[in-house]
């Protein structure tokens, strides 16, 4: 029987940008259903295959769904064992990669939207909160290549946002928060992270997620100005 | 060698209860410590072992750290794997399990406490989101013994909130979300989880948490009284 691999997703998400890599990496074929999440107008299948979350991604697998881009990542490494090994065998060094992957989860990506889209207090609060977020995540790939060793593994996929994300977030907002003084080595897993044809093949147009990401940067500015008169 | 297996916990808390339950499930000894969190008194231990959360539960085996309760829950069934199974083997039924833990996670827990400890507009909604959970975790243990079949695996470990401490919560703040009319099955499962003897041995004691949320409950009402003056 062919397998049928549907990816319910956004274009600009880093969450669905996970499910395509680690479907990318196994080499595995699949088909893409965009949502149109700007016009939140989703679609019956999406509503159908996830109820409680309504959100992107959905992994449809001979049309059962998987839900959470995690969930999904660790769901496609167990599905296509064969293929690039994406979490780790270890034990220790499996809950380890999970704990990085959720520290990127719960604490990165939060805190540096807020230090790049909010204002006043919550701002400021981001910034010192990415500022040791950062400092943390740099010591762990010091002296490697990818997090996990030496090719793309379970916290190298959780991390696209560092690698791809924060650059075109920090472009536009103007905020800056990695640095080559600061982020050497992160700012090079980067470049290594994003020189990988697979990788590439999942990510979004960086001009045209810059031009929406500007877009939005204007709607704010516009919206400030006009409470201000 | 011998094994040393430490857990960093708090009485109350139903993740540390969590690790406590995979760990007994599996007949591994382990030594307890509990955290002084009343007092804000975090160990040197807790401090060194979970430096980014600072939050119990944490196990540490043969002294190095695992963190995030369901994290660990999984890395107990993998190294003791020989034991009482907790992890779904079949990929399509594990992806799901982890998804139902997180909707326990994410969902029925902070909605719970919302709709209980909380006023006004947040408590309206707590309480319109709970109703719509239980809905889905009353569908979910229908027609089964536990979540994940014939025996306690990962849903049930992360819905031991649902079972225990919801009762003693609902008793001390008058809110009554879980009855008989909708949730018989859940119910019915509450009490099969309850009465095992492995998860009882993981539990606080009823009216010692009963007396803590009691005086919770109290400070709360006296703080209202104060401030109407």
């Amino acid at each position: 029987m062919a397998e049928e691999v549907k990816v319910l997703r956004f274009w600009t998400s880093p969450f669905s940008g996970r499910v395509e890599l680690a479907l990318g990496l196994k080499g595995v074929s699949y088909e893409i259903f965009d949502e149109d999440l700007p016009n939140k107008k989703l679609s019956p299948l999406l509503l159908e295959s996830s109820p409680i979350y309504k959100e992107v991604p959905v992994l449809l697998h001979n049309g059962k769904p998987v839900i959470g881009s995690m969930t999904i990542v660790e769901y496609v490494d167990d599905t296509w064992g064969n293929g690039h090994p994406i979490v780790p065998k270890d034990p220790y060094e499996r809950a380890r990669a999970r704990y990085l992957a959720s520290f990127i989860d719960d604490k990165i990506i939060p805190n540096f939207r807020k230090a790049c889209w909010l204002e006043g207090e919550e701002q400021k609060r981001g910034m010192e909160e990415t500022k040791e977020n950062l400092k943390i995540l740099e010591g762990e790939i010091k002296g490697k290549k990818f997090f996990g060793g030496d090719d793309i593994g379970l916290v190298d996929i959780a991390a696209n946002y560092v690698a791809f994300w924060t650059g075109v977030v920090q472009k536009v907002t103007g905020v800056s928060l990695i640095n080559e003084e600061n982020h050497s080595n992160l700012l090079k897993w980067s470049q290594r992270f994003l020189s990988s044809d697979v990788v590439k093949g999942t990510l979004p147009d960086r001009e045209e997620l810059t031009a929406l990401y500007q877009a939005a940067r204007d709607a704010i500015l516009a919206k400030k100005a006009l409470s201000a008169n």
